[in-house]
């Protein structure tokens, strides 16, 4: 019964990490009504409700990711409450950069809902008010990590990270955001290169390695001595994001809580870069013809033509072999902490469903 | 004829550096073009001329602000070419801030003109992708910063300075915004507190302490150290803003080249604040009925109404007397290159007709 045992553990120990990562929220939140560098009034102080509006109600995924990298890389002695505690922070960091991100791609997307809840510039109160509360939301970050980190050795090295992170992910949204709009005109746009080229700026490094290097830096780490690690995340960053886009079409919109719209939002998707390089001419018009319509027989007919072209096959293929060499490079690193840290990021996405 | 020469070696002076300033622009662009961060396709490099239209066509006053405080004070030596050439990407560093401004103001705002040109985002091929270009600018400023300043003994003061000041405007806009619709339901919101907060967070900040303390660190100074200075320099960026409310109103519009709209769009106007504290019952019900309101007639009233209340006399006694305290502060610093520093901003805008 050891690996149920260790699973019970570690769900509690989850458990234990998710709880105090939500009380340090509570004590951030509190920190910045009172940061002395603005001078709040009423208005001022109700308006920051948006705070719980956004950066809370998603998963957490990437802000308890950093709690438990940091664990793993102590390999074994438990972390003082100090230093877990710096650990939430960094999360938090993370999960205030995401929902900058968040809120303002979904007004550039004229999106409708987030997290099951309207999203934030749609509510009547706020309407384009949501840019400036997502430029509020990244100055934040500076601000809680200035009062947390300034005088630490990696402080420098911390606003380097998620400047450099910004600055990739702003530019992969950039390149997004032109090829879609290029690719509305002439879907031949929508490449594999380009589209390996977005998803690795605009999704893998906030998500998969900015946990990773902030975790690196709470234990010591110089993030240089971790290119290899570096690109091990970007590539499993895309791997999520390709995932993400097979379920889109071909997951259980039962599990998965929601049903997919990419066919219908001519979204640059893993599922039409790969037909795009497997159909004949007569397949390729079919393609064109109905993908980015909202017809729902349109959808169906693009449907039809992924699992013409096998693209359930070609997905399962690509996932076992990205499986086994991400295995592969990450029992290359000479490091078996980071190794479990590698391992455990992989086995939460590996074959997932939702 | 002592005076007249000094004029016109200063004027060859600022020609030099603002033809100095210029050439570093084109280094700049050119470096994060091929900046390795971020693999750029041919869409992607053309798209990069939102750095021209949206960084470019302004009058550069705060970027050259930086170079020409950095020279006075150095107090007499000549600073080196190397140091010449830092001051000026500090000064690109303030003018690519403003940009980032800018564009996501403009489109909060739903402005039709900037600088004489459409607002970026009003251009057909732009659209709601100028959120994502303003912060794609914000995000190179910190990869300019990396490039030339990292490993200086300031860096880390830069960052957090730009870090703050961008929080602070921020945080300006957020309560300009909020008080604006709040305002547009209940004009008596628009108090004398909440426009000086307003005009200190969201303007004052940037335009008059950021060049400064840029400049200070530069040559090696400890903001922490001049905190008088920064109360000066916030102190004229209020006496700048209200200047721009007054002459929104009673300037000429031949010498300023616009007509000033700031009644009709409901603007938390010094003008208005001022109003408020002076009218009767029955002014305020003109003032309260006309304000917002785009009919030349109701703007008529309103005007009519400054003018009955003697605002364009409350204006020249708050002009005389912000400008003898100015005086007064800035010759209690101790330092006299300072002090020149600050004279030269004060003799930019005493007065000034546009």
């Amino acid at each position: 019964h050891a690996p149920m045992a260790a699973a019970a553990q570690g769900e509690a120990s989850t458990g234990t990490t998710a709880a105090t990562f939500r009380r340090v929220y509570e004590t951030l939140k509190a920190e910045l009504l009172r940061d002395d560098s603005f001078d709040f009034n009423d208005d001022a102080l109700r308006w920051i409700d948006m705070l719980d509006y956004n950066v809370l109600g998603g998963k957490l995924n990437r802000g308890l990711a950093v709690v438990e990298s940091y664990k793993l890389l102590k390999a074994g002695s438990e972390p003082s409450e100090e230093e877990e505690f710096l650990a939430c922070i960094l999360g938090w960091g993370i999960e205030w950069l995401q929902a900058y991100f968040l809120i303002l791609d979904d007004i550039m997307d004229n999106s409708q809902t987030r997290r099951g809840k309207p999203c934030w510039y749609r509510l009547p109160k706020v309407g384009l008010i949501a840019i400036n509360d997502g430029l509020v939301l990244r100055s934040q970050i500076s601000r809680i990590f200035k009062r947390y980190f300034h005088g630490k050795p990696y402080y420098v090295d911390l606003l380097d990270l998620f400047n450099e992170v910004d600055f990739k992910t702003t530019s992969g949204e950039l390149l997004d955001q032109i090829t879609t709009s290029e690719g509305q005109k002439d879907l031949s746009k929508y490449t594999v290169d380009v589209y390996r080229r977005i998803v690795e700026y605009k999704t893998a490094y906030y998500s998969f390695y900015l946990p990773v290097g902030c975790a690196l830096l709470l234990s010591g780490g110089s993030l240089d001595d971790y290119v290899q690690v570096k690109h091990i995340l970007v590539e499993m960053g895309i791997y999520f994001q390709i995932q993400d886009d097979y379920l889109d079409c071909f997951g259980d919109p039962e599990v998965m809580g929601k049903i997919g719209t990419d066919i219908e939002d001519f979204k640059c998707s893993w599922l039409f870069v790969q037909a795009l390089v497997r159909v004949d001419e007569r397949q390729k018009d079919i393609l064109f013809e109905n993908y980015g319509k909202s017809d729902p027989a349109c959808v169906a007919k693009v449907k039809a033509l992924y699992k013409e072209l096998n693209l359930e096959a070609v997905f399962s293929e690509y996932e076992r072999e990205i499986y086994e060499k991400l295995i592969s490079d990450i029992e290359a690193q000479p490091n078996e902490a980071v190794q479990a840290v590698l391992k455990s990021f992989l086995h939460k996405i590996y074959r997932r469903m939702k």
